[in-house]
């Protein structure tokens, strides 16, 4: 029957609900070994999925674990996923302005595996910022303040847990099926009513083609209507690092910077606008125009300022611990021109030999470290201006700049 | 690396020798775990293989484990291999009609898996028969009568053996890239100097359809190149089962009955004395027909016959204790009229039922079982005509007349 199953996929066919079901439901339960289902992700990968698999592989995603409900909490929750890339602290900027236009924020985020640490990892950089609430701490929370930013709890979606594990050593990763599954699954036994995703495409983003992100999204539009939840989506460059930052201190005091208004000329505040603005509308259901005027104005009065730190306290944090590391060296530009590439890819990489990412589930992350850009992508520089600063702990790290820096 | 290999692959890209070496070498010893070879067996399974991949792969086999080397023993040595169907017995009757005819005969042969044994079970169903020879007890036999049929060294290409053994439970056996690699290195590093391949298409073989028996068989022809090994091929239709008997005891009778001359409208005697006669020509080096001369020559004056008597005694067996069950029953014609189909695959899954075969390496056989047809396709029959007799050991298994027999 597993045998039949890998072969059908294998051959191109469609699996029927009934399939997915006993083959994921099997490997979750231990019967179905780990070089079965690595065979099956790899047809699945190679051959792709219809919608209709995509459906019914969602659904035995979901039907893993618990499906949150807080439909007690006032107004429409909205949640809000990236796919992920360099730089990305963008939750940590618009859940407090979402909160602070008047919408209910739950939000639970992931660690990161790869280049760079993830939401959690970037709150856990917070000395004492609590990333395990329970549900009834977040019910509480939420009536108190109306915003949450927590990790996600072990009952949402397990298969989701087993099944990425093995894609992460298997080189099954960047299927749109399978993200579109995994993500949507999250999002939906998540409790949301409604779904905002930044779906990144680019070297530094599991999607390098805008048409291929363009796909993941319409996929998942789908799987929200299935389950009569309304997905908005942007595509979003990840050629370049999101920000001025990558590293968990440095994303988490820049994305303070941007909640006080005092970030300005960079790309990474307009996406935080536009995301927080998309959410506000489909929070508050008024129009895009209107919301974006609110979520400008609680950047321009403080109050998402404000929102954060709340946040921050109410969960236990104490941004006065927030370290960055005082070793450091400087990036200078080998020549004059106008800087017309800053590789997303590459800087992850040296962020990561810095020590601000993971390969392995348990290997440590260094809060301290990363890479700060003094200059963005259309700059005009001189030889020798700084282009970097490379925060550091144990010795400044060798690269290429060739790789990193393209100039005009 | 081992990541970016399987990646490689799955975008349907060649992988380099030294990739292949890496990545296999890494399986064999360990540091590559299952999940992540079964994921690039998948990948090359959908994708195929160029000649250069398959002719690297070839050598990354060979390179696992010893070579033999009979270049010491008289003559020109002709190996022949069979890609395995139901019924198929033609190891029995051709080494030794080979070797009747003045060719030196060194055949090691393996053992089954799936719904009936292979030669090596075939052959231990002769009591006493010793299938373990060392290199040296080949030798000495070889000098002494001029055949030998025994198992595979243990150190007779060791990766195909655990890469096998995963490609048996991640559907990924009929690859014709990864069967052309398993079944040639195994050929080469076994110390032939011409190779005889017959290859089964059908529904009862690994392949169904005869163009991809042709690939395969061409394929083979070139590795065989690589290696300044003669290599020919017959193509042979696996639709029906081969010969009268499915069933190991069973089938070392029709064998002696077919070398005795006894067996004689039996499409399963054209294949032996074809292949017989491909094997006689390449090994003296003479016209196929003067070699099919011979053949039928050994055949009509039982020298084959004695040779296979002399063999068995040699390697220590006793055909006086070979037994077949004496609980039997029979499939009679549910009709009058003539008969369109036996079906090889249900043939095989009936022998495998009664316990002929073995699913998983640790299970037993039942030697004394399987189905002998009493009839064949194209003859005509009465309703109530025996067609077939099954036997059994505990109890008549239960079937579907409709799935094996097709009338007109």
């Amino acid at each position: 029957m597993i045998l039949d199953i890998i072969h059908k996929k294998r051959l191109g066919k469609e699996l029927t609900y009934q399939e997915l079901k006993t083959f994921f439901n099997g490997y979750l339960e231990g019967d179905v070994p780990d070089y079965q289902m690595s065979a099956l992700l790899m047809a699945i990968c190679i051959h792709g999925m219809s919608e209709e698999e995509i459906f019914a592989l969602t659904k035995v995603f979901i039907d893993s674990g618990d499906i949150l409900n807080f439909s007690d909490l006032p107004g429409i929750i909205v949640d809000k996923h990236s796919t992920g890339g360099i730089g990305d602290k963008t939750t940590l900027v618009i859940a407090p302005i979402v909160a602070a236009c008047g919408a209910t924020v739950v939000k639970m985020s992931g660690r990161g595996l790869g280049y760079t640490g993830g939401t959690i990892d970037k709150l856990e950089s917070i000395p004492g910022y609590r990333i395990d609430l329970s549900d009834e701490e977040i019910i509480d929370q939420v009536h108190q303040i109306g915003i949450v930013l927590t990790g996600q709890t072990a009952d949402l979606v397990p298969m989701d847990k087993v099944v990425y594990a093995l894609r992460d050593v298997t080189s099954t990763v960047d299927s749109i099926p399978l993200m579109a599954s995994s993500i949507m699954s999250k999002k939906i036994a998540g409790g949301a009513d409604k779904i905002f995703i930044d779906v990144k495409y680019g070297n530094g983003a599991l999607l390098t083609k805008k048409d291929d992100a363009k796909e993941l999204a319409d996929l998942m539009v789908k799987i929200g209507k299935c389950y009569q939840k309304e997905v908005r989506y942007t595509l979003s460059n990840m050629n370049t690092p999101l920000g001025r930052t990558v590293g968990n201190s440095l994303e988490v005091l820049e994305a303070i910077d941007v909640l006080r208004g005092v970030e300005k000329d960079n790309p990474f505040v307009d996406l935080c606008i536009d995301i927080a603005a998309h959410m506000v509308s489909m929070a508050l259901e008024i129009p895009y125009v209107d919301a974006r005027g609110k979520v400008v104005e609680s950047i321009r009065n403080d109050s998402a300022y404000h929102k954060f730190l709340e946040l921050v306290k109410a969960q236990g944090g104490d941004l006065s611990g927030l370290k960055v590391s005082n070793h450091y060296s400087f990036i200078k530009s080998p020549c004059s021109g106008v800087i017309r590439k800053i590789s997303a890819l590459e800087v992850g990489k040296l962020a990561f030999r810095l020590g601000a990412g993971k390969e392995k589930i348990d290997d440590p992350i260094d809060y301290t470290v990363g890479v700060k850009l003094n200059k963005f992508v259309g700059d005009t520089v001189k030889k020798g201006d700084v282009l970097a600063t490379l925060y550091y702990s144990d010795k400044a790290p060798e690269y290429e700049i060739d790789n990193i820096y393209k100039f005009e």
